[in-house]
């Protein structure tokens, strides 16, 4: 079963663009992770500090397992962990109804 | 610009078939709304209580002004609301980078 992770980031006051680059920095980590076939970084209209990243995995252990213990999960944080102003909230969905 | 329409839900113990349910009535709704372009129901993996409704809008005034203020929201009320468990938590999203 397709499962969407959102994770949400605060990021640190006028560490925004740090972020968006380190983003655009990971892109190719994602490309090659097993099993992952989207990527992409929403920002909050009503807090622009507030970000979710979507990502499309062909089953949450290809998130949870393979992707999490691989170097190319170290990587990612390396470059958007130090932007984090807490610790990122994630959670896995998958769709109850596609309505249109 | 493209706005997206992320709602969370919580939802009463055992009421979430009744939620589906009423969510799936809604559609045409959102299909007749004003710059209403897309709808999907997504569930949480990690807790199936937690709701995320997916709605893209042309503009965010779409969604905050001419929805919000339509007899058509009223009446998604009614189909879905007896089943929250708290107030819904609104927030509409950009996206900042669409990585693949």
């Amino acid at each position: 079963m397709v499962v969407l992770e959102v994770a949400q980031f605060e990021i640190k006051p006028g560490m925004e663009q740090e972020f968006e680059e380190g983003a655009r920095k990971a892109v190719p980590l994602f490309r090659r992770a097993k099993g992952c076939t989207s990527m992409k970084l929403l920002r909050s209209v009503e807090n622009p500090a507030h970000y979710r990243l979507f990502v499309r995995w062909a089953t949450l252990e290809h998130h949870t397992v393979d992707f999490r213990e691989s170097n190319d999960f170290q990587e990612w944080r390396k470059l958007v962990g130090h932007c984090f102003a807490a610790a990122p909230n994630v959670e896995h969905v998958h769709e109850a109804m596609d309505g249109f």
